[in-house]
């Protein structure tokens, strides 16, 4: 249970989509927290100190505890704040809704930023394939408006990044994914996503991040010829 | 909550580690299942049907609803058989727990798979490097007899590679890790891990496993002549 004074604070970069993830939470939870921008080019001693292994952002602190790796904040935060539940209760649906979440980091993720970031042309289409694939499991998996049914859940949450980044990936490197026409289900449910109010009020602006990925993918052209 | 009459199946290879985690689980547990053993050379119909995504053991069945990734079936164990927990009560240890049963299979197992069975020499130093990191940090983790304190947690669980297939793969392949007198307190609690007596009467026979890890490596050094 959620103490009666506490502290909430979240170390971040406002385009991670990582970090993002646990902004939806908190905001779908009503809870307030202390947001403290990262500078991942020149990483600060807090972020060395608390997430010393990934050295990475989100690192999330209640009560000056630390935690890392959003999937394990999101369900410390499920578990800590009982408002607006984000994992389904019965163990079986908990299970499939982690299962998926996992899916989304260990295969959707990798093979997307494989397609997209890799010089080797082989690896590439390799990437393309294997994200295609996995966006496919994905839209077979969509039954209602979200993952989670009516309301977001830890999928929907876990899914961000194909809601919002995905389509300025595509832009940036001119391949088309979610608007290739292949996954309706699942292009449909990034727009009631994208405009579900709470989550579009916690969203980067879109120019940063267009323009952060076409220069990522300027250098990568060029490295390569 | 388990129901009175009830139906558990494991899906599973004799070998694999990740397997071995589930019959840990439900054995601490007291779980009757039955066993049922895949053919990964020559993957059955039920393995292709209930995990289509990773087409990976193990494959766990309660009541006849199909889970797969280790480490989902674990959590899913634990909340529907309470007896012998295996995931800490408190939400925040509870999340470190689930934070370092990640880092086991994001970091450290990858690395190690790295440094073993990797043929680019340059690949493979890097692996070695990048596996001594990680079971530093594990032997910094370590405050107990187990991970979990004086029982077994889903840490130990996880880390089960570690103290028993992990010597083997050294053996294999000529390598020194928890044998190599860095990490003493993981190799204490490794030796403590197989001697439990539940682990102990749930491990593979130690020669197919070495003999399998010596073809491997015997395949990958005449492979890169």
């Amino acid at each position: 249970m959620a103490q009666v004074q506490e502290e909430v604070q979240l170390l971040g970069v406002g385009g991670s989509p990582f970090v993002r993830r646990i902004q939806i939470a908190l905001k779908l939870k009503g809870v307030h927290y202390t947001y403290i921008e990262e500078n991942l080019r020149n990483k600060s001693d807090l972020l060395l100190k608390f997430n010393p292994i990934h050295k990475k952002v989100p690192v999330f602190f209640h009560n000056g505890k630390p935690l890392a790796e959003s999937l394990v904040i999101l369900e410390y935060i499920d578990e800590t704040w009982e408002n607006y539940p984000i994992f389904p209760q019965q163990p079986y649906e908990k299970a499939l809704a982690r299962f998926w979440s996992k899916f989304i980091d260990d295969k959707c993720l990798p093979a997307i930023s494989k397609a997209a970031w890799t010089v080797n042309k082989e690896e590439r289409e390799k990437g393309i394939e294997e994200s295609l694939q996995a966006l496919q499991f994905l839209e077979n998996e969509l039954k209602h408006k979200f993952f989670g049914g009516v309301n977001i859940n830890i999928v929907d949450i876990a899914a961000s990044y194909l809601a919002f980044w995905l389509p300025l990936v595509e832009e940036a490197i001119g391949l088309k994914f979610l608007s290739s026409g292949k996954f309706p289900k699942l292009y449909k449910w990034s727009q009631e996503f994208i405009n579900h109010p709470i989550v579009k009020a916690n969203l980067p602006p879109k120019e940063g991040i267009l323009g952060f990925f076409k220069s990522r993918y300027a250098a990568l052209t060029t490295a390569s010829k």
